[in-house]
């Protein structure tokens, strides 16, 4: 498969963390030649957050982690791509499940601190038979520096892995994030979307990790859109496998940085998510301001960031601004036609109601040209702002999903 | 362009209405070479009903006729195809007024009683001055069997004309019901969707036909959807030309027969504007049943509607149900994974949570190449059900929507 032309033209060195060790397989679930089975795991408990799909029918391994999640503690995670344990019933919960205690088993320790995320095919049952071999040979390969390898094996249509990390000062002491991501399809906004798994270093504990989380993924993660298509599968989670005592109030200073360095790592990673957007040849970015309130905003950006009118548009690099219009009308939020304005980049189509009357089409036309689209819709009537991120709809969308599962 | 392998394979034959005259001209608006403005004009006023977009940026032309709606009285309708008039600000609602004054000068009528709609792109100015002597020329051209050059008139990238026609009895005499549409983009449920107009002449109030058009397009105009997106301009009017005293009672037994007569075809005309759906090649019709009620069923067939992963797997001949789990899902309403069953055509593809222990890919495989594809999808909670119609998601498609406008 041609890898997206908006993948990064490097990848980041991701540093190790003491007492967070990887490991990827093949354990031949759907794909030949391809390692497809990733063992994260813990030197000693580490501490857990989580955020999943808002789907009413998800994935056997989001239930297993849901029931889980609440003890807060983590000794490993095993993911599998290829196959998403989703829609397979009784026997998808008992594949969760043999997965969990033999990997238990495996490592000595409880399954309830067994995480599970799977993606790829849905309906198919997942054969979880062969996984206690596999896991074995993961155990046995497990290394502090298997980032890259994690990020390429979660992969299902993705063209690039996804990576990203941050150094921090917290008390005086360096610390790390490191965080790696799998989209590329049922990418949409508003809830906790694809698979993404992050470390630190910094101690913390899973009560106050979890606010970290839940609060950070609402500008990153929950502000992309793909095809607005939600995955059975959606899971993010967050670990802190630092040494020493736990940070346990919410206001500790040290949380800070680390506060930053999640918003950023998120940003990154969700960025990158867009980026390898199925069939994506362009980079876009929605920003409503003026709307009556904040989630007015967010609702009018993901209607413009969801419209195929406004995404075909986009990658006939035809600034149609009527779609976008278009698309703020159906969103069925406060919106006057009258005091509406618009801006591709810098530039100016259209203001209070009409088109502007400066507008330059050539010069709108060069902007479309670029691979990074910026579209600016002022309401006019309030305070609510919001950014939604997307891609493009492109003819290589529709073969890619035409052709996924045959 | 292609024309819709959908296509109907004839045209019916659109019995003249007595009292009803229409007439096609040329007016150059953006198209070269054919008919872009459209005139139906009634011997004497007609009673009017009518329901528009939700867009909250609706046209010019919509404005005017909700504006003058109320007095239920129309003497013609004016349609342009090639320029929708919407957001055009002052000089939209000024072409407006000076197509519907321009109008009732040549007809000697007034000018409320003028109805304006428009289709086409949107945001560009529509230059109304020189429609004083197209619409003399179309005034000296009005004819009773103007509906199939009418049909193609108000066209924009619809691959073929819109028309339906049913004869009923009512009251012992003979009465008749025409109608035509166009599509072909920018059609989403729940809404009054794109252009329609429609005649009958059995005498009706205009109150009581406004009760009859609202009920009507629930289940027709308002259960498709070809790509989720709504028009600023979607406008369905029905007139009453009918002579003789109009009826004013809704219980009259004599609308029995043209209720069924208004379901039919507006029901016709929906399946026709879906089987024009941009780069359509094939005809879906989704039916949930067992939903917690009516709005829950309607929700989620919608969702599974405007789903592009399967619209796309529709596209691709795959019958990729794990995308309908994940269409459902993402709807939002009730829904129970173990509980669910989804039949495409009669042949049951997934139960109680798990794929069909019988599930015979190659029997559903062929099942898929036809072009009327039928998916249903029973929750097994309730007794709310629904269907909604919609076409796939075609590289066509994204041709179309990237070229349209340069």
């Amino acid at each position: 498969m041609k890898v997206s032309p908006l993948a990064p033209t490097f990848y980041p060195e991701i540093p190790e963390i003491e007492g967070v060790r990887l490991a990827s397989v093949e354990a031949g679930i759907k794909y030949k030649d391809r390692k497809d089975l990733c063992l994260i795991a813990f030197d000693k408990p580490a501490e857990i957050a989580g955020v999943f799909t808002k789907s009413k029918c998800p994935s056997a391994p989001v239930d297993w982690c849901r029931k889980h999640l609440g003890q807060g503690k983590a000794s490993c995670v095993v993911i599998n791509s290829g196959n998403a344990n989703a829609f397979t019933g009784k026997k998808g919960a008992d594949a969760a499940e043999l997965t969990a205690s033999t990997t238990a088993q495996l490592l000595g320790c409880s399954k309830k601190t067994v995480f599970l995320a799977s993606t790829g095919v849905i309906g198919e049952p997942l054969d979880a038979s062969g996984f206690a071999d596999c896991l074995a040979t993961a155990k046995s390969q497990l290394t502090l520096d298997g980032w890259h390898s994690a990020a390429q094996t979660i992969m299902t249509t993705d063209t690039y892995p996804k990576l990203a990390t941050r150094q921090f000062k917290a008390g005086g002491r360096n610390f790390t994030l490191n965080g790696i991501a799998k989209g590329s399809g049922m990418i949409a906004p508003d809830m906790a979307t694809m698979l993404s798994f992050l470390v630190t270093d910094l101690p913390v504990d899973h009560k106050v990790l979890q606010k970290l989380l839940a609060r950070a993924i609402k500008p990153t993660f929950n502000a992309i859109t793909v095809d607005s298509d939600t995955s059975t599968s959606d899971t993010v989670l967050l670990f802190s496998a630092g040494d020493g005592k736990n940070i346990k109030q919410a206001n500790d200073e040290r949380l800070r940085p680390l506060k930053s360095a999640l918003a950023e790592v998120l940003h990154d990673l969700a960025m990158q998510v867009v980026r390898d957007g199925e069939g994506a040849n362009k980079h876009v970015c929605i920003e409503v301001t003026g709307a009556a309130n904040k989630r007015s905003a967010r609702k009018i950006a993901a209607s413009v960031a969801n419209s195929p009118l406004v995404k075909t548009a986009i990658a006939g690099e035809d600034a149609n601004w009527g779609r976008i219009i278009m698309a703020v009308g159906k969103a069925g939020e406060p919106a006057e036609r009258d005091l509406l304005s618009i801006k591709f980049g810098d530039i100016i189509v259209a203001r209070n109601g009409e088109r502007d009357p400066d507008y330059n089409e050539d010069e709108v036309s060069r902007l479309m040209q670029k691979p990074e689209i910026d579209i600016s819709i002022d309401l006019g009537l309030g305070k609510g702002s919001a950014k939604v991120w997307t891609c493009d709809l492109t003819r290589e969308y529709v073969a890619i999903n035409g052709d996924y599962r045959s």
